[in-house]
């Protein structure tokens, strides 16, 4: 079974039920036959609820809507806001904001036309198989919202406006000047075991104390914060919000606080920080969706200092792509270097922060789609999957060049997230991976030295529950090698997670049911990403439900793969990334 | 006085009376009152003549009519074809092919919207003194034609295509494959002794003997060829049209003549090749003004490699321009770099083409506005002209970095073309510059070891002739500096040149009535580009009138400034730009 197009849903909208949670703060009135002017009105100014990625800044004068021409079908004013908004909250993660297609079919004029407006109303209502939602017979969306987003799909696509250094600045605040923050750690937390959480729907993240299982602060950050990194000394948390929205937070202050935040752009994922020996909390920098950039900034305070497009010519075709979007971001070790991954073009970013007014980068041509991906235990390589292409690119950090494109072996979409890097009993250091679109979790040798026969090669390739894989994980530590299965459309697969033993690692996998474990009864109970604590001895994995539902971590003992404690709290609203302070800035995984 | 908006007019599309000459081609009755079918239809599908840029590219269905809309005005579809060749002829080198404006003021509907119609109309018929050519009482445009793009410039503008890969490719000829070229020098030429003159409105160029002054053959090329440059051996000849063709010229054969061929793009103006040690003759690169990108080929055959789009953030707002132009590209003679100057971004870029697969940028952030420049007589310093800033950007291309922004004392848009090397009798080794807008001469000194205090400074300001001036001139072995004023609306100064005594360079300049000396008394005879012959003892330059009149090359004595000879020969119509092959291979200028 595929399920590539399951994705881009993980990283930018929403998932099966959690769509329906997210998505009913709209505020349409979903039974209402025909809209009234209040009601549309309603929808245009005041969506109610916390996300509102669009409004702010794709205001009616910033984009204009486009010229009506023969034969395509208008819309009203207010039909062109709902349309713009349902477009850039539900489909543009898949499909693009320009529509030029990515994980999703493209839907630019070209092809919309002639697929006519009946069809593009059946696909919008029942989905497909290859991945499309029912966004109609799942009930996410009026017939009347439907028929509105058809006649917009036969329309040019509105382009949103650009975000330069003016609009960053406008949005930067410093919150707690350098100066007036603690010189010392003023609280008496194990940093080291802290583990900042994701709590996606309420726009927060949870700092978790490892120890204890307590939880030491709430933070309001962006909407459904997509990752979190530190700084390398470890005292500054970064969270970045799909909605662009960074938070930089201090460790070291009585109560862990955002000190400065800033806004990069109308969709991000990635943000990064300067790692590199001599560099250490000099620079941070974050990547955007769009515009289709990345920004370097301070690392003491978030000011943005340069601004970089990512737009350009494609790898294979060296044709012009508008919307070549940032994914992963990672630091280098070897030479004072971010390491940016460009999806659309296929390009590996080796962006040099010695001197930023004389900026050097250079650009590794690997394989379009590139998503995201980690370091090899040596922290010299970096492995990244390019989904779409069923592909790993390897880069050598050290030299700057590119080492080798993985293709043979390489499952349907891989999704590694960083990956996880462990010595196979007979091929030596191996950097895994798990996939979206099979059930398989590929190994590839990374030990170029002392292993040279295995190296850049898929050397095996493990059958795991099934697709709909998301997150991959071990730790130096354990013989564990843990798999989730959170997009699996079996509940059962998808609530649980499969666990190999590194030892044996030819034989059958363990079915450990941490939804189960949970105590949790109500919603899907979706497993989702394992996080090792600073030591390797336990792994805490999130159990994901709907907004309106009871979520929880599940926290396991490594060695006996038992349950060690269940965290339960209301404010743990719709958990999903766990970052272990210690193991994130050391990029352990 | 200034002249600003000229310097484009040079650059791109024609000057003064020579327009009329140019445009006449164009096929519109200049007389009807009001055209019929017939007359629409030929304009769209025949224009006549040699240049036709956009039509060949810009086909009906590659640009679509932007969307009719409220209060707009309307266009025909041949009337839209009509606008839309007239703007990319006439309009797109000051406004920008986007009308985001550069030397010519913006032109989106925003401000188009406001100005209205009527006034559109008006400054489109009457000019302006701020440049803008008075295109309707001139007799360039027709009413009928005003009334077109008065109403074209309210509606939105349509992008053109874009120019990837495939599209290059589908341009590129190779004629004599390398092995099918000769093995030794075929021909008794004295290369280094040879001239390559632009014949500007036949689209061709003619080899002249240095010695002979005679012509040893006409080539045929793009149109308006831009400049003329050499692979580092000498032996190839590359040329680059107005509308992107590049020739590349076998100077080995029998009768030098094309070996390869390509269309970078839409619009260009740089072509440049591998200088560095170990480089020779391995690379070529070529800048286009749209699609705003470059292109690196093979130094053999002209195959397209590598394509780079310059779309990005501008260097001082850091906002995004979607139309940063290439200007100038230079070859380091330290560093196996191209040196790339983008115009609206105002960046210089460091093209290191040692490894065009993982290839290594470094950007130079300088000043908005690049557009020509050359380097010190050690070659290690770069000089480049951000004309519309009134600033010199000088970068030491050993190192990578900014030196400085020159801005105390340059003059109204310095227009350098390369620039003028020579030793002031008490400031040591300047480079200088002539302007579009005023009357000096700005000498920089450019020897910061032996000469620090006068370093990268305007040490002394000449005054010449006046405003207009394209080219300066001298040579190392000359006392002369040449500084023409072709742009100068005052016809006895731009038919003449200025000529001072380096030794004594603080008395006033001697002119010399070079139209004059022609014999040709047709025309405006408009004097351009003084260049040396090999040796430094004659300097040529062109007597450039309009297509259908005569035009003539004038030989002058460098050290008696007399009159050593004419070229007169009915085949050298419209020459500008003339490069000897010695001093144009090894950077002397």
């Amino acid at each position: 079974m595929h399920y590539s197009s399951l994705a881009v849903r993980w990283c930018s909208a929403a998932v099966f039920g959690v769509a329906v949670a997210f998505f009913s703060h709209v505020g349409v009135a979903q039974d209402a036959k025909k809209p009234g002017a209040e009601e549309l009105k309603k929808h245009k100014t005041s969506p109610g609820g916390q996300y509102q990625p669009s409004l702010d800044v794709m205001k009616d004068q910033d984009v204009e809507q486009p010229g009506v021409k023969e034969g395509v079908p208008t819309l009203s004013g207010a039909e062109f806001q709902i349309a713009k908004k349902i477009y850039f909250e539900r489909c543009a993660g898949c499909h693009g904001v320009l529509r030029k297609g990515a994980t999703g079919k493209p839907l630019t004029t070209k092809e919309t036309k002639e697929l006519g407006y009946d069809y593009l109303k059946s696909f919008i209502t029942y989905g497909s198989p290859g991945g499309m939602p029912n966004w109609g017979t799942s009930g996410q969306m009026t017939d009347q919202e439907i028929d509105i987003m058809s006649r917009y799909l036969l329309n040019e696509p509105p382009t949103p406006p650009e975000f330069g250094l003016k609009e960053i600045k406008a949005t930067w605040k410093v919150l707690v000047a350098p100066e007036d923050r603690p010189s010392k750690k003023m609280n008496d937390i194990d940093l080291d075991n802290l583990f900042s959480v994701t709590l996606r729907d309420t726009g927060e993240i949870a700092l978790i104390d490892g120890g204890t299982k307590k939880i030491i602060t709430i933070i309001e950050t962006g909407y459904a914060v997509h990752i979190s990194r530190l700084s390398a000394s470890g005292r500054y948390l970064f969270v970045i919000g799909r909605d662009a929205k960074i938070n930089m937070i201090d460790l070291w202050m009585k109560t862990p606080a955002t000190v400065a935040e800033t806004k990069i752009g109308l969709e991000a994922r990635s943000v990064e920080t300067s790692k590199m020996k001599g560099w250490e909390d000099k620079y941070a920098i974050a990547g955007s969706y769009w515009p289709p950039q990345f920004v370097i900034m301070d690392g003491d305070t978030l000011e943005p200092l340069k601004i970089v497009s990512t737009r350009g010519m494609t790898v294979d075709e060296q044709d012009y792509h508008p919307e070549p979007r940032v994914a992963a971001i990672v630091g280098s070790h070897y030479r004072p270097e971010f390491i940016v991954n460009v999806k659309e073009t296929g390009k590996i970013l080796l962006v040099n922060y010695e001197d930023i007014n004389n900026l050097q980068v250079t650009t590794i041509g690997a394989e379009r789609f590139l998503h995201d991906g980690g370091l090899d235990s040596t922290k010299r390589y970096f492995l990244v999957a390019a989904n779409a292409r069923n592909t790993i690119a390897v880069i050598d950090t050290k030299t700057g060049k590119l080492v080798k494109l993985v293709r043979d072996g390489v499952g349907q979409t891989p999704h590694p997230g960083r990956g996880a890097n462990f010595v196979h009993p007979k091929f030596g250091p191996v950097w895994a991976t798990s996939h979206l679109g099979d059930e398989t979790v590929a190994l590839i040798g990374t030990d170029p030295e002392k292993h040279p026969e295995s190296a850049w090669k898929v050397v095996q390739s493990l059958e795991g529950q099934g697709g709909g894989s998301l997150f991959i994980k071990t730790h130096p530590n354990s013989s564990n090698l843990w798999v989730d299965t959170p997009l699996n459309p079996d509940a059962e697969a998808s609530s649980s997670v499969a666990v190999f033993d590194i030892n044996k690692i030819d034989e059958e996998y363990e079915v450990i049911p941490i939804g189960e474990m949970s105590g949790i009864s109500e919603g899907v109970r979706r497993v989702v990403q394992g996080e090792y604590n600073r030591d390797g001895t336990e792994i805490w994995f999130s159990v994901w439900n709907g907004k309106d539902q009871e979520s929880a971590i599940v926290v396991i003992d490594d060695k006996t793969r038992k349950l060690k404690t269940v965290i339960r709290d209301k404010r743990l609203v719709t958990p999903t990334g766990k970052f272990n302070v210690f193991n994130t800035k050391n990029d352990v995984y």
